[in-house]
């Protein structure tokens, strides 16, 4: 799959859940699967809640970059763009994450976010994830991304 | 500080982001200051969005971990016990969990995490979290933690 992730410029490629330069990081990967997005992780042995369960906080983290790629993802391909093209994709920050979580999330299984985005302000995108373990849909999340604003280069 | 999650059983103890066991975790540590409740936690240098700025899935972690804990001891202490006492506490797990970032999140620095507890069940309870960088609040949060089904222990 070509994620919308391993095109960010090396300046953003520091993200704890998706750079690709960050070696303890999660490197979670985006990409379009028809007109949805989705992200594939396994958690490792570590991301407990409890034993046989993976941590929420695991979870949330998955729909947060999840939520921010596949606004990029969208804005890219209304821009005219697809990952791989090696065409620098804008790159968005995370307003707001809201996460309900359905089901105990099973430890061991690969972990599916599946999103549906919608442009609410040509700036800003709303992305609905679902989260499944196998065939079980386990949490549900949204993510408001927005362009990340000039505060965040500035280092302020 | 005298925190909850240092009384939770050894089976409880391996969050990621909160259990005294889990050795790869975060081991937040919340505790009661007055009415309110307060996890402070220092970002690991990995842990960034960008260069000079935290993750923002650590924060919500440091939200979900807060809450659980900020629950638990406000049924702790309506059950008429305190951290440090040795009394096996309740356990929640999160329901949902929702993340406004209202700033960037300077990293190298101590962050602090204030909860307010609302009881809306017996059973469930609101944790209101503000997040501080320094002076500076960060991001606001809200988890709704229920005591934990049992469904989770039986490893389903």
């Amino acid at each position: 799959m070509k994620a919308i992730q391993d095109e960010y410029p090396d300046d953003f490629a520091w993200c704890y859940g998706c750079g690709h330069l960050n070696n303890a990081g999660h490197h979670f990967r985006t990409g379009w699967k028809e007109e949805q997005t989705i992200t594939i992780y396994s958690p490792k042995p570590e991301h407990l809640a409890l034993p046989g369960f993976v941590y929420g906080g695991l979870v949330a983290s998955l729909i947060d970059c999840h939520g921010t790629g596949s606004a990029a993802l969208a804005l890219h391909r209304k821009n005219g763009h697809e990952p791989g093209e090696g065409v620098e994709p804008p790159r968005f920050v995370t307003a707001s994450l809201n996460v309900n979580f359905l089901k105990p999330t099973p430890n061991g299984v690969a972990l599916k976010a599946i999103g549906t985005v919608q442009e609410i302000h040509p700036k800003k995108f709303k992305v609905e994830t679902e989260v499944y373990a196998n065939d079980t849909l386990c949490a549900r999340g949204e993510v408001v991304a927005v362009v990340m604003p000039s505060t965040f280069l500035k280092n302020e």
